[in-house]
């Protein structure tokens, strides 16, 4: 038996300056090696930040020709003031003379299958997505994680902070909420279960428990189709609330957790978004175009005829996203009361125009990144709806009884914290914006 | 087209102080009703707190017998001072006299098949769990969910704030990391895939890049046992560390961790602790017993005879839990060195006592919460330790280039968020813990 302290801190960044002069002991790894003549420059990788070490060759205790990038190391030595040229890299104006360097682990493969000491790492994506435990080493694909986790944790942030309960929904479910061929099934105990396309149903049960609900966790699709904006399986970030006036309550709250990200990024990814080049867009005011003048504006100004589509085309997307950038200096373009044609049973249409809906998507920069809107709260809308649809109550019965319980007004949305990251970083594909990214050619590593 | 502000504050909590004698719209739901004579009380539940209104028979607009609990409403009163007997519900000393109540939906089934208007819900596991969507509406089952939802965002909160990077791992995968045949499989366009028991292999990985990473999301075990202490799909809170001390890194990290949930359970979750008479545990120094002497101890002080067991039976779990509280007064024993025997392929086994491993449980109220400890990071280590355990490396190729590479000493562990909810609230069954519960059973709602 033995009985200990708790340590006083957790973190394992340095105030450099407390150091001065001072002796210091750092493991990491080799992050990049500079051997000259006289000595050279080792970039050691924290988790915090890549600190750069300079050696002396006669007097330290290795052969610098000897190490090796990617090694883990225990690096002692001697904290002095120093320009650091690149901020974007470490923070403070430190480097450490290096007195001793114990090398604790070697790659067992020389070389390594790809340079991650270069600017850019030059490879195609398959072999980014083969090499990921090397290929993130990388610090311009490190940069894109760090976004996306500054992303994930504000989205939840924003959200507790007003009155939203975080959900865990089970992910193995007994009908799919999205419809459609789309859907992995599994054998559960003898029955069939499926993977869930979305929390759809769970958050809606919820807010007539909770009131304001979010969850943030995976979400799988067996979509047939490699494309560059498709994964079968991300991370969807939703949330859903009792509404007072509508569906511009989510609206309201989309924009203002959008918001509140833009800064935390601001705030906390500074390093990343010097590193990646990266314009943070700007949203301080909510534009909203309904869906059939989308098409007319498309119409109008681009000679592009999409009138009588049921939903839009990427490239009206694209257009649309243009067109606001132009007209209202916006990245950010709400288009509202999509065809009733097209959106799940649960939608609430509009009781002025019935083949509209109170549903909206937001389009950044040319790309469709939420599905939002009221959903029905009333049961028998909900049967007559699904009557409509040739949908059996009976298969959504766990769902349905729900909103024989009471129901308040409400709505919510989703959104895919892969594509979004992708739109942040100026990313071609989404998949890069998925550490382990999964499609239908991909499923390892 | 359309322009509109983005709202200034998108919370729903109000400081009735600053209303006081003022009037006031307040949506949501009917929680409780108490009709009187005269009038009577109107509990309003809100995403915030629940809000005592009172109304007079004679001047309000409806006829207050034909209210329903669980309808939509929306309240117009007066805010006016009021002594708040019960401040776990609602903090603030005012309440609202009614002028005007507008119904907005009403439940469909009446009376409803539970009645969450009770001090304590009266009904049976299966009942509470079919009856989902109601039974949460309960205030102490709202309660426990409030807990586990500050228990997932401090964990995540905590290890941010110390150099931990956010991963989101797949959950759809080419092998388990848990071995043995409680997986679940599914078809991968033609192939066969596996839901994740465990993030293991990619937080490993990860480790090799970013130092410091953690994870909160769902895993999935195919167990065939249906028992109070197992959940088929459950919130893994993990992380993984590079080490400089060994394992005791992890448990002083992990010791940290739960000494910040716990002070912020303390400081969020007042209300719920009160409703539910919790006795929050205190962490305060961190107690290491190794696993041989646990089975001594057993044996001297209870007179049963574990000795040369492999693993600790539950009995022993909870006497080990009785023995730390009854001499060291603390709620939490870590339980270190288990017989390599029992432990998967990655652990590190104690290079002074092969049969033993780097590795420890947490037991908590003599209950196992967390397993964790340091893993092995040399390719060619993994590449023996799997020939002994006549394990294909061509099986784990995907995961094991992570250690040719290079990776630095590390480990973490891995707790699961409904088990240590339902400990802290009391909650005899881990179902209770889980908002949709799966088990061999049940998959619905």
């Amino acid at each position: 038996m033995e009985e200990i302290k708790i340590n006083d801190t957790f973190s394992t960044k340095i105030n450099f300056k407390d150091y001065e002069s001072k002796e210091l002991t750092l493991n990491g790894m080799i992050q990049n090696l500079r051997n000259l003549a006289w000595g050279g420059f080792l970039i050691l990788r924290t988790p915090d930040y890549h600190i750069q070490t300079v050696y002396d060759r006669n007097s330290i205790n290795v052969d610098p020709d000897e190490l090796r990038v990617e090694s883990a190391v225990k690096i002692t030595g001697t904290v002095k003031a120093a320009k650091i040229k690149d901020k974007s890299i470490f923070p403070q104006d430190f480097e450490v003379q290096v007195t001793k360097i114990e090398v604790l682990s070697t790659p067992s493969v020389n070389p390594l299958p790809l340079d991650t000491t270069k600017k850019e790492l030059n490879a195609g994506l398959d072999t980014k997505f083969d090499l990921r435990p090397l290929t993130l080493r990388h610090p311009k694909q490190q940069a894109v994680f760090k976004i996306a986790a500054v992303i994930y944790n504000e989205f939840g942030n924003f959200l507790a902070e007003n009155g939203f309960t975080r959900i865990c929904s089970p992910k193995m479910v007994s009908s799919g909420a999205e419809g459609g061929a789309n859907i992995f099934d599994l054998e559960y105990f003898g029955r069939k279960a499926y993977l869930a396309q979305s929390p759809q149903f769970y958050k809606q049960m919820m807010v007539g428990a909770f009131g304001r609900v979010y969850e943030t966790a995976p979400v799988f699709r067996a979509e047939k189709h490699d494309t560059s904006r498709h994964l079968n399986e991300y991370v969807s970030l939703d949330f859903e609330m009792m509404l007072e006036n509508g569906f511009i309550d989510i609206i309201q709250v989309e924009s203002g957790m959008l918001r509140h990200v833009l800064a935390k990024l601001a705030e906390k990814c500074s390093k990343e978004i010097a590193l990646l080049d990266i314009e943070l867009p700007v949203l301080n005011k909510i534009v909203m175009i309904p869906f059939q003048e989308v098409h007319e504006i498309i119409f109008e100004k681009y000679k592009k005829d999409f009138r009588g589509e049921k939903d839009l085309a990427p490239e009206e997307e694209n257009l649309i996203g243009q067109y606001a950038k132009e007209k209202y200096n916006t990245d950010f373009v709400f288009v509202t009361h999509y065809p009733s044609a097209k959106r799940p049973f649960y939608t609430m249409d509009d009781p002025n125009h019935p083949d509209q809906t109170l549903s909206f998507d937001l389009i950044f920069r040319g790309v469709e990144i939420t599905t939002g809107g009221q959903r029905l709260h009333k049961y028998e809308d909900y049967l007559s709806k699904m009557e409509k649809m040739n949908l059996n109550p009976q298969d959504f019965k766990g769902y349905l009884q729900a909103f024989q319980f009471g129901m308040p007004a409400h709505g919510g949305l989703g959104f895919g914290l892969e594509r979004f990251t992708a739109l942040i970083c100026g990313l071609a594909n989404v998949k890069e914006a998925s550490l382990f990214p999964r499609d239908i050619n991909r499923l390892d590593p």
